[in-house]
Order: C-alpha cells, then structure tokens, then sequence
C-alpha cells in the first residue's frame, strides 16, 4: 500500500460542542516521553491528576479518578457499577444524552422509569418529586447537569434533596460543565458523576472523569452480581487508583492522555474556579449579544455559558454555514443533534476557546457568511 | 490545594512488558493541534489509520478499527460483540490473558469450557480438537497468540482450521504479538482480533487496534440482544468507522491517540512488516545469548521473540534488582505476573526498544546488578 503523507492537521478554532481547542501546554505535555503505567513516578502524576479532580468536582470522595475512554465511558462505568440487573431507576430526557442514559441502564438490566420534558426545557424539583413519589423503588435518579445536544443548564441543588429524601442515588452527567460551570459534587450530594476531558477541561478527548460517593461505594459493595464490564469494573479499578504500598496491575493506563489531562487541570487550577466561572459566564454574555444582534435566537431558557445553542433562521441552509466557516475560516461550530438536526447550531465556548477573541472572531465570520 | 509541579517524567528505557519505548516522531505527531472529530481531515487520518491496521494485521476485512480504550477494552469489544447470555464458547488458558477473557466471556452471559496447560506452554492442534469434539455446540474458541505473562507464542494455523471444521468462530488475542510476530488475519482465518498500541506498534497506550471477519459480521448481525455495552457495541460503532457519506456520530475519538497511531504505523509500514519481524527476531537472539550467558533461563518452550520471560535465580530478590535498574539505570523491566509473581522476570523488545543497543545496555546493566 501507499504509506500515508505525514500528519498535518489545521489548527481549527475549535468552538463547537466538543473538542474545544488544546492549549499549546497541554499538547507538550502530552508529547512527553512516556513512563511504564507502574512507574513510581507516573504513579505520583496519576495522584496528583486525581487530587486536582477533587478540587474541580468540588469533592473529597476519595474515588474519583479519569475512566480510559471518553465521556461516554464515564457513564457506562457510572452506570454498569451501580445497576444491578431487575433494578429500577428514574431517568430525565430534555435531549440525546439523557436518552443515551436510559439505553445505558437498560443495556445493564435496569428497568428505567423517564420523566420527560421537551428538548431544551429543564426539570423542576416538583416534576422529580412526583417521579420519585410514583417510582419508589427506584435506586437510583440519573440527569444530566448540560445537555450537550440543546445547550441546557439544569439546577440540581433542589433536586437532589428530593432524590435523597426519597432514599435513592443521584447520577450526573457534567460532560459539558465541569471545568466551566460550578459542579459541586458534595455540596450537591451527587453519588456519581462523570465528565469529559475534551469540553471545558480543554485537553484532548480520551479519559473520563468520574467521582463516586462514600454511599456510592456503599451501594456498589452490597452487589449480588458482578460488573457486566470487566473494564470498567470499579471494585477493581480502586485497587489501582486507590491502592496504597502496591498498585494491583488492572489494565495499562493512557499514559500520555494522564499527562495531557494533568496539565490542562494545573491550568484551571491556576486561573482559579472562580475566575474560569466568571470568565465563561462573560464570554456567553458576549457571544449572546453578538449572536442576538445577527438575529439568532437561543434555544433554551437557561442556557449553559459553555454550549451556546441557536435556531437556524429560515430559509438559511446551515450545513452549508458551517462548511463556509470550516473551510474559509477554520472555524468549527456544532450542528443540531436528534430532533434539533438541521435546525440549530452549537456553538462552544469551552476552556481555551472561550475568549473575546475567539468571540469576536466567530461573529464577524457568522456576519459575512449570513450577510 | 497546591499545585503539582511541571510534568517532567524521566526518560526511561522501557523493556518491560509494555508500554515500550515511543519514539519521539510519535511524540510529536500526538501533539499536533487537535481537530475535530466528524472533521473531514480527521476522518481522512481516521480512515488512513485503518487502511494502515489492516495492512498490519494482513487482512481485507473492512471492519477493522482502534477500539477507544487500552488492550482491555479490545478484549472486552470482540467478547461483548460476539457473545450472546446462553452462548456456549471454548477459552484457552496458559497464562493470565486467557483466564481474563473467560472472566470477561462470563460477563458477558457465557458458558464457558476451558482448556488449559500448564502456564507457559502452548496448545496443540490436538487438545482444541478435544475440545471441539466435547463441546460441539460452543460458538467460539478463544486463545491468546502472545501469552504476556508468560512469553509463550503459540501456533495458530492448525488450531484455525480445527475450529472452523467443528464450525465455529475463532478469536485471538495478539496484544503482544501485533508489529513485532507475523499475525495473518486472512491466512489464518481469525474472525475476530484485537490488540494494543503499546507494545510492539511503540505508540502511546490508549487505543486497540480491532479486526472482525465478514463471518463474524454476520453472526452479528443474528444477535438477538444488544450488545450490553453501549460504548463498544459494533452495530453503532461501524457506522462511524465504516459510514460512507456521512458519518454518524456516536462517541468522541481520542483524536491525538489516532495521531499517534497512524505515526506509528506509518514507521511500521516505513520498516516493512518483513523486515521488522526479521529485527525483533535478530533482537531476542541476542538478548537470549546474552541472558543465557548471564546464567539465566527462559521459562517458555515457544518464546516469543517480543516479551522475553525469564526465571528469577534462586535467592535472588527479583523486586530489588528491577528496583535498581529503574532507579540507577533508568530501565524498566517486568516482574512476573500470577503464578509467576516474585519467580519471573518478563524483558520486553517490542517495536521501538527492540535494538542492538538496547539488548546491550540491558544484559550490562543486568549483569551489574547480579555480580
């Protein structure tokens, strides 16, 4: 065969729903030279990695490490560890990845119960009170914190107090929050949790952290049945992370990944919560007054800062919008997903991309390319 | 809390069992600019990447792709995929991989016969004859080419035409062999494979390179259940890796990892599959000279010329002495693994490290540490 030309990717602006664009740090660190996965001293990164998931989850679960695959790795480990097959559990759809949850936890046996609202809507704590109330042997609540596919930021505080009153776990997807909006897993009460490394943490795709409760862990030493994923199988995956003198040998960790997600949370640590909080919550103030000033409305009422979601005008044909903008801009925004396909754009202000360059950039872009 | 010190790991010669040593033009392929993944020019990189496999793996088959885990999740694809709860399947076990895929077959809801030698043989024609005759209803052999644990290769030519003459499917396990041992897909008849980017591809872990037969497709395609893990289920994942015109999304790739791989394989395909078979094998004959003239003796009757496994002589402390390699030397080799904890020590030669100056540096730096 003819041996491929030698790799020469553009450097895209990355803006829309996932990957956001790399800082040029984390790319180094990435290319690092790369250690034995029971080497002391990748050991020490891997801990240090874990310690500074704590600090962006708000958390001090001892069991929060990255999965080694990407977001959607993080909920089949949250879910395959939690669900016992005859198991029910409530599941909230307001778009494509609350229904991803509900096929994952059917896959696990579950019977799943779903309070539905339309794509781009939220949950009120009432409409989980009456689930919860209607279900209630259900173990397990599961909702996702920014729906990735409409742009929508659900509250949780209301709605965990309900989950927990009602004697069940709370499950939460933050793919698209943590490192841009507050996740704070034990103020919130979350039991389990899984993100992204590629959305607001701004680090190449390729692990998935996850963060699982004391009650969590109590949940998951009281099965009667083995994990369906050897992979993912937390109770052998803490030997690993949680191992203290030797690390029992799981499976090889993404070395290279660790590094690269390692500095990219120094990063964010070193901005500071706060200040990558406000700094988002700025940038889509921006972007939305830019956008609004072209015309474009957004989609949901309570929009995330980092997933900026928008209702294509009539008559404009957006594939080929987005195609302009990749092609003569180098720009990359998102296009609707399920039932919003062909309908909306998703455009990301995650992490490294969320800057008023980047911001100004796109709209003059958008304007010439709508003009 | 404080924030951990630059990334700065030490640059280590890795003779272990993997990961091996990568090679800085993987390096930096890893960290050129990410872009994204439904990108045209990424699905370019992507679908030269599985051009590159199968030309590695020796085979037409047109579904064959990295996996978006480490080795493990390879396993745990071609078992979820191909098993059914009920099916009946035949697992060979000389070592700590084969014992794994019957954990994981097991999981997956199946039946399981085993055969088994003694750790570090191999297994004749003869015995999975045997074992097809006394199971004639399994739907599956299982068995490892490159036994990590214990350095053994085994045969697979004879034991293929067994199986598909008892009219079953046969699945290997080529972690360790890939890129380093000739492993002929077509020739052979394996239906389905995987194996890591680690060892002898000297890429980054991360990823697992998978191959399935039409055969295996269309036993696939009977299922009469889904497949229980959503992130590994083929029936979604074939649609992105194989989707003509579109592609559907179903999970972010690792993105710099399909970098890295398809920089790997280019010096694979650069090197010639011949030639580099003909390097590891040059290579273990030195190393073994030097290794038997150091008094030392290989445990496996069939070794493989990638993972080299040797026993640990009596009285001799086999922790401390890969402790000092580490440490004063900066090599890292493997301890054993299972019933050969604390007797073995596994030397691995795989791709990148499979040098003469390496093998030298090593049996000097060993003979150091035993004198």
């Amino acid at each position: 065969m003819t041996i491929p030309a030698e790799l020469n990717p553009r450097e895209r602006l990355l803006m829309g729903p996932g990957p956001s664009t790399v800082p040029h740090r984390v790319l180094r660190a990435m290319g690092a030279s790369t250690l034995g996965h029971l080497d002391p001293q990748y050991i020490q990164y891997m801990d240090e990695t874990c310690e500074m998931l704590r600090e962006i989850f708000q958390t001090s679960n001892p069991l929060t490490f990255p999965v080694s695959g990407t977001g959607m790795a993080g909920m089949e480990t949250v879910v395959v560890n939690l669900i016992e097959p005859g198991d029910e559990v409530i599941v909230c759809i307001n778009g494509v990845f609350g229904g991803r949850m509900k096929d994952n936890m059917e896959r696990a046996g579950a019977t799943v119960h779903t309070v539905e609202v339309p794509w781009g809507e939220t949950f009120t704590d009432e409409s989980i009170e009456q689930a919860v109330t209607e279900h209630p042997q259900a173990k397990l609540v599961g909702i996702v914190h920014a729906e990735t596919s409409t742009g929508a930021l659900q509250e949780l505080a209301g709605i965990s107090e309900v989950v927990h009153r009602a004697g069940m776990l709370l499950a939460v997807d933050t793919v698209t929050s943590l490192g841009g909006h507050p996740v704070k897993v034990d103020e919130w009460k979350v039991d389990a949790v899984y993100s992204g490394t590629q959305k607001c943490l701004s680090c190449p795709p390729g692990l998935s952290p996850v963060s699982f409760s004391p009650l969590a862990i109590e949940k998951m030493e009281q099965r009667k049945t083995k994990v369906q994923s050897w992979y993912l199988d937390v109770s052998m995956l803490k030997n690993y992370y949680l191992g203290s003198g030797g690390r029992a040998y799981h499976h090889t960790a993404p070395i290279n990944m660790v590094y690269a997600l390692r500095e990219s949370l120094r990063i964010v640590l070193q901005e500071g919560l706060e200040a990558r909080f406000e700094r988002h919550r700025e940038m889509h103030q921006l972007l939305r007054s830019g956008l609004e000033s072209l015309g474009l409305c957004y989609i949901p009422k309570h929009s995330l800062h980092t997933l900026n979601c928008v209702a294509v005008p009539d008559g404009i044909d957006e594939a080929a919008i987005r195609s302009r903008l990749l092609n003569e801009y180098d720009i990359e925004i998102g296009g609707g997903l399920g039932v919003f396909a062909g309908k909306a754009w998703r455009i990301g202000l995650m992490g490294h991309s969320a800057t008023r360059r980047n911001v100004e950039t796109l709209i003059a872009a958008l304007k010439d390319c709508l003009g």
